[in-house]
């Protein structure tokens, strides 16, 4: 017998049996009421998860395409923003805008620290003749696992009078994101993150600022248009396309599985379920790439010991134990492993995880004793409990 | 008990059940080898029905993110094309261009009726400069049921070395199209037409010669660049974003039972529905808008007769029969009715919508036999099965 699959990815993650089943209902017509019953809904829990009032947005695209988005709708060709780097997905940010002829400025810092807020403070009381349009950042930066506080970053925004533009592509429903209270123009997550659903959809929260700004601005979109979104939604709460009808059903029963948990739960578990797995790496005697304080609930990178390969542990972990896991990127590339651990993630595939990296650290070589690991783990759970 | 629910739109059409049930199947991580293997067979199976060897792209979006990709791809700002519009879908094409800053020239034809070739031959013979970068064609015009052929204009873009852009989002899979033979540079559709699959995916055929254009085109695009998705193809067969894998299960299963089917056959059967759906029309006493030569084979425009408003039509089919058909955009608003007959339609379900639109008819005064729409449609099928 095979084992199960564990997929401990930043993405795709699994997703729960009912909103998989949900999603081979019968396909209905987008332009039908019953079409308009299933988006209002969709957008409902999308409102509770992002903490907003503002529009939220139904791309049927990956969350790529809804930071692309994010920039075509807001921006004109030469003007300067600000981009947070602590990573790949924040570089990738970058270099999309740059497409645009956009004028970027990036903020480097170190990958596996966060965004040092003084910097862009700084940065910002330079520009007296308020060059810069917008910042854009990445709230979790998924090829580190860091995550960068949005607050702050929303104060400055605010009081500088830029826009704040926010990847939350691996953050949303499992690190908290107050669109309102912080301030952020526009936040770009996407269905197969911690929403638990398949891929295919980008879910994008436009504030009023952001709207406004778009009215002025002169980079080309149609199909993404922001304008024609809310468009639409105003006049009979439709896409201007067709929506991926059946990633909404999945979307849907999530997004109830979600309400009916409780948003605080739910970050609650994803704490819960970090702090297994850091305290995990640890016993084991991993080095953690990434501080406590910083420190993602949906991803969590460490470092390769050097007696083993990446590409050994990687792909052992997968074929003798079906446990996903996945590297890292640019600089980090073979230096560190990461785990997913967003949305539909359980104790025992937490367990089921350490299990396979103990068996296969120890056949590689790296002196362990089998079991500390998941004896730390299953300690956090059985505390958390306890409370 | 409920009529079960007949979807006549012209997309999303209804998804064979084995292929809904695909789509529910976990999820995988989209840089493993089985995600590989998935997106092979698929593009493999779309390969075979785009009847060429080119590289066929998946791109998560709509047909309309389709078609912006293939301006976005290929041309620069300022760049000359000609659109040739025959209702609602070839308006957009040339709408999308202009949103990039395209030099849009129009060639309008009446709505109901096809390209008139020799128009184009005429344009493009005077234009001596070869100032004309491209054609932007709709193979087949979804909002008046016409079919172009691409044939003729594919010789004519050869002839003078610019390219052809194609929309055929409803028309492939449905109504022939030999992207290789006729020289058809870009060719778009979308996985919720005549490819029986949930939308969300779309499916974009490159030729070369649209990928050396895009070596120079200057307009910006990031999420669907042909040259990026190219790359990756050609290093190990994966998409630079995470793809709609749930969707790409569906589609895997409907080109398998296209596959077993037989282009061909398939063709043919779309071909007997049609016949059977036009003869209906007209032994009811309707009128169609569109001449048998150019009819589409995979939606019908019909006149709304006079005794009868189209929405009461539209709402009372849907209400009392739950058969869904649609109304038309433009300057056939509230005109003609259309009903979408592509991908998994059974006979069952053209007789389901005949017998709903007769009652209907009959109910507002329009006078007709009860069931002579029926009797002219299961000719059409008996005959074709007696050859």
């Amino acid at each position: 017998m095979k084992e199960k699959r564990t997929l401990m990815l930043p993405g795709p993650t699994p997703i729960p049996k009912q909103a998989r089943l949900a999603g081979a209902e019968e396909i209905i017509g987008h332009r039908e009421p019953e079409c308009e019953d299933l988006l209002k809904e969709v957008v409902d829990g999308l409102k509770y998860v992002f903490q907003t009032t503002n529009d939220v947005l139904v791309l049927t695209c990956s969350g790529t395409g809804g930071l692309e988005a994010s920039i075509a709708n807001t921006l004109s060709a030469g003007d300067k923003v600000l981009s947070l780097c602590t990573g790949a997905f924040g570089e990738r940010y970058a270099t999309i805008a740059e497409r645009y002829g956009v004028d970027v400025e990036r903020i480097n810092f170190e990958w596996g620290k966060a965004v040092d807020v003084n910097k862009v403070r700084e940065r910002l009381e330079e520009d007296k003749n308020n060059e810069i349009k917008a910042i854009l950042m990445t709230h979790n930066e998924t090829s580190t696992g860091v995550v960068n506080d949005p607050q702050p970053i929303g104060e400055l925004a605010d009081e500088h009078d830029v826009l704040l533009l926010a990847d939350a592509v691996s953050s949303l429903a499992g690190v908290e994101l107050k669109v309102d209270e912080w301030g952020v123009d526009v936040a770009v997550t996407s269905s197969q993150k911690a929403l638990m659903s398949p891929p295919g959809v980008c879910l994008v929260s436009v504030s009023s600022k952001a709207l406004d700004a778009g009215q002025e601005a002169d980079l080309p979109s149609f199909y993404w248009s922001f304008q024609r979104a809310k468009e639409r939604y105003d006049r009979n709460f439709q896409t201007p396309s067709t929506p991926a009808i059946a990633i909404l059903y999945s979307l849907r029963e999530s997004l109830r599985q979600m309400k009916e948990e409780g948003l605080q739960e739910v970050f609650n578990r994803h704490q819960i379920v970090t702090k297994a797995i850091r305290k995990a790496a640890e016993a084991i005697g991993l080095e953690l790439l990434v501080d406590d304080e910083i420190a993602s609930t949906t991803v969590t990178a460490i470092q390769v010991p050097d007696e083993v390969e990446y590409s050994t542990l990687r792909q052992n972990m997968k074929e003798k134990y079906n446990v996903y896991i996945t590297g890292s990127k640019g600089e980090l590339k073979g230096k560190v492993f990461r785990i997913g651990h967003l949305g539909n993630v359980s104790r025992s595939d937490i367990l089921s995880t350490i299990s396979a990296l103990e068996m296969v650290l120890k056949q590689e070589g790296f002196e362990l004793k089998l079991g500390v690991g998941l004896e730390a783990a299953q300690k956090v759970f059985y505390e958390e409990e306890s409370r």
